[in-house]
């Protein structure tokens, strides 16, 4: 199960510690950059389509099967699996974003809270009888 | 970016041409077995949880850039970026569950698509507020 690399992105985040958790808490605009070879793939994506982007979060933790939500400062931890963590097993990011621009195999973005670097796997289509039945 | 399987789907489904494209067209319940090391990243998730799911599509074809969408039988094809199907560069499938029940390291879900025997990546709670913004 070895992933490739189809991408990265590109952003003014540089660092884990500055970040926002998620895309609405205040990320930045973001360029998804396409390798050339995978460009074939992006036919169809225009400006105004929302996208469910999956990332390697290739700073994370593989090791760490707990944490305690952000939301405490104290008390229990609880497992990865219920929380957003990028810290789990497979530490790959999951955004959802609106395509604002296309631009050959780049692809800017509205907020993303992924740093700059961070490797792209996959692109979807947001479904939203599926995703938000 | 090497995955590791953190345990696999218990399914009906054993066939790629019977399973449907998306868990509400009829899809079964499933069961997810955790392997009993990545047991303690569960914790926290309770019957009720919408969860999204990942897996890896190991039956999938990973050399596949575009494909004709489902709903045309005819005409051109789009890149699969733009589209679901499961073959792609990487095939990571997601799927959005409910818990219905928890028994020890294996979670009931309801209308999951995966087919017997697929390996989960991960599990990552539905957040509202932004995977539907």
């Amino acid at each position: 199960m070895e992933l490739v690399s189809v991408g990265h992105v590109e952003s003014s985040l540089r660092d884990r510690d500055d970040a926002p958790k998620q895309g609405d808490e205040g990320a930045p605009e973001a360029w998804l950059v396409i390798a050339p070879e995978f460009g074939a793939a992006l036919d169809g994506i225009a400006a105004g389509d929302e996208l469910l982007l999956l990332t390697w979060l290739d700073r994370a933790l593989r090791d760490v099967l707990q944490v305690r939500p952000r939301s405490r400062t104290t008390g229990p931890v609880q497992g990865v699996f219920s929380t957003r963590s990028p810290d789990r097993p497979n530490p790959i990011g999951l955004h959802r974003v609106t395509v604002l621009e296309l631009d050959g195999e780049r692809v800017r973005v509205d907020q993303l809270e992924a740093l700059d670097g961070t490797p792209i796997v996959d692109l979807k289509p947001l479904l939203r009888t599926i995703d938000e039945r």
